[in-house]
């Protein structure tokens, strides 16, 4: 049977990363490739007492059909967090919950993005926006980035020659892929180009509490003034990712499409995941968990820093992150990062091409390292086995 | 702030059901409005049990990031029991998990329309499918139907005569809202019309196991010799809607592509929700869950039918149904549905307003009735309120 599919169809290809992430699943492969939280530190017995007095406590309800918003103790919850831990702000009626954070990129897409539209993100972005962004069959401008995060002065240029912005999408707190967090300077110089401009932002935000050296610079929505910045937000990587549990906190009118869009998209987030996570806060010290998170990030980050400034050959660059989950290792000019995976995979270890992370302009000279769901040895043993496949490609 | 939304939000509006529901949520109001299972079935200490003892069982592995296809042995559970207790037999892989089978009604339109395509849909039909699909922007041509269900005849009239038809979304089985359910010679002679012009179809069984008499007739997929056919089901009507947890079983090809665009949407879905419904199968007998939902339905459906037959005005109709949630109630020609809606509310009694699920021609002679979530006295008391303010309006 030949399917009459839509005209976005032919914009969505099986993810390249997915079917290499396959590739590097096997067991006896050091995989630096993925994004996970490690899974040792899932509050387990605290999780499973809390479903069962919560079920037995209120079942009739925890099981039923909710409210598209989300479950009213929750959304109290995360606009208090937001407001005393980010320093942001919120009222809980300005926040939706979702299923995961990655369905409020789904929304920003729907929301705003006609055929034809401009989607901005910084040079590289997150995979899986631009993929869920691409759905609704924009052209990608990507803004410049350095060590400091982006260059505002390259976004007002491009703000200033190209119609039909809708938004941009960013990730200024150890972004993912790079793991590079704008600087304050930058933050200021941002809010006065979108402000200029009026275009309205998605702050994606699942890294912020995961920071591991320094102080915390303020959110993007914090210093908005003009009702222009969503902030997105997820419990994946300071809980667990098995309960899809995100949130926008944003702009009244934005916050109310969304739950517009949500409606027809799923009705509402699970309420048990909501349930869950409201009691667990309820219970137990979620900043204390937190806490332990960062020690153990922290820690590795540290190693794996260390190892690769020991291992990897002269002309390597890789960035410092102070928190998150990643970091970003650039090859000399002339090697081919891809040929460098290959070399990897013969050598048992692998990382994510970079190339994958640029809407338009493929480079390939790069490769996102994850460092968060390893234990020591195999990130030294990894690292040792990257430096050997690129030394071979140099 | 005005924002520059794309073209689809100028359709999609705040849904006036959902105000018109909070307007019968009032404590004093008897409300036939809602689409709810009844909560004192939900299995509740059954599912503090299972969440706990899985939970300490494999936590790390069900709190973390997990396949998008589904969790494997509940894909395997559900295709063992299309196969057995549908007789449609499908292969685990060939079925998706979602979030609720709402989620799968926005990857229908996704995967499907082009702004100005063709959805065809029985008339009148599910407002939350319309809904979805609305969201792309197409034009809906509604199918006429009768006691039986569709008039295959009339599909062939419209499909001989309309280009761009690009699927059918359908509901054979006690359908939401009319509560009817299509006869055998009706579903043979429907797949001989989709047959003929190779229209893809979609299957909507959310009430097909809450049958109270007589024998299933088999599903659409099951009679499917083309790969036309997609199967939409749910957890939520047989075991509780507050996991979010449907699925579509369809042709490869269809699965796949649901597949990527769920990557985008939510990444997968809860990882828990879907563990706990697993789980509970392991551990208990869902069919002979399914067999009190049944009974308890049953007799309500029973009821309510025995009060209207005594109660309602002459020249008021009300469909019969054999299973499902949903009566359709007709008030004579000359009578507004809308005037009846506002008396009941003066009566303290609620139902839905028909017009809401049809996407084109509204009459305004219809409401539906839900009886699945009512003790018997307010069943009897709500169907006088509703005789004494129908009789004011006639």
């Amino acid at each position: 049977m030949e399917y009459k599919f839509a005209s976005r169809m032919e914009r969505m290809k099986a993810s390249e990363i997915r079917e290499l992430l396959k590739l590097t699943a096997r067991p006896e492969i050091i995989s630096f490739a993925g994004g996970l939280p490690a899974p040792e530190l899932f509050p387990v017995k605290e999780i499973a007492q809390v479903s069962h007095d919560l079920v037995l406590k209120e079942g009739q309800k925890l099981l039923q059909y909710a409210t598209t918003e989300g479950r009213p103790t929750l959304r109290e919850k995360i606009a208090k967090r937001m407001t005393e831990k980010y320093k942001t702000p919120v009222v809980a009626d300005d926040i939706l919950i979702t299923t995961g954070s990655q369905q409020c990129l789904d929304f920003a897409g729907k929301l705003f993005l006609d055929p034809g539209d401009v989607v901005l993100c910084e040079s590289p972005s997150y995979l899986g926006a631009l993929n869920a962004f691409n759905a609704y069959q924009p052209v990608f401008k990507e803004v410049p980035t350095d060590g400091e995060g982006i260059i505002p002065e390259e976004l007002d240029k491009i703000l200033a020659s190209t119609p039909k912005c809708k938004f941009i999408y960013v990730i200024p707190d150890f972004q993912n892929p790079t793991g590079i967090c704008w600087s304050l300077e930058r933050r200021k110089k941002f809010i006065e180009v979108i402000n200029k401009y009026d275009l309205p932002v998605f702050e994606d935000n699942p890294y912020g509490e995961l920071r591991y050296r320094g102080e915390s610079f303020p959110t993007l929505k914090s210093m908005d003034t003009k009702g222009l910045v969503s902030f997105l937000g997820t419990f994946s990587k300071i809980f667990c990712p098995g309960l899809r549990l995100g949130w926008i906190a944003g702009p009244h009118a934005i916050v109310e499409k969304f739950v517009m869009i949500k409606q027809s998209a799923d009705l509402h987030t699970s309420n048990f995941d909501q349930g869950v996570a409201d009691a667990y806060m309820d219970t137990y010290d979620l900043d204390a968990h937190v806490k332990e998170i960062v020690a153990l990030y922290g820690h590795r980050r540290d190693l794996i820093l260390k190892t690769m400034e020991e291992e990897l050959p002269e002309g390597v660059e890789f960035t410092r992150p102070d928190g998150g989950l990643f970091l970003w290792v650039t090859v000399p000019e002339g090697v081919s990062a891809r040929k460098v995976f290959d070399k990897c995979i013969e050598q048992k270890v692998a990382a994510v091409i970079g190339d994958a992370f640029y809407p338009n302009d493929k480079t390939d000279r790069s490769m996102r390292v994850n460092y968060s769901c390893m234990p020591d040895d195999k990130i030294v043993e990894g690292v040792k086995r990257m430096a050997k496949a690129i030394k071979e490609c140099m």
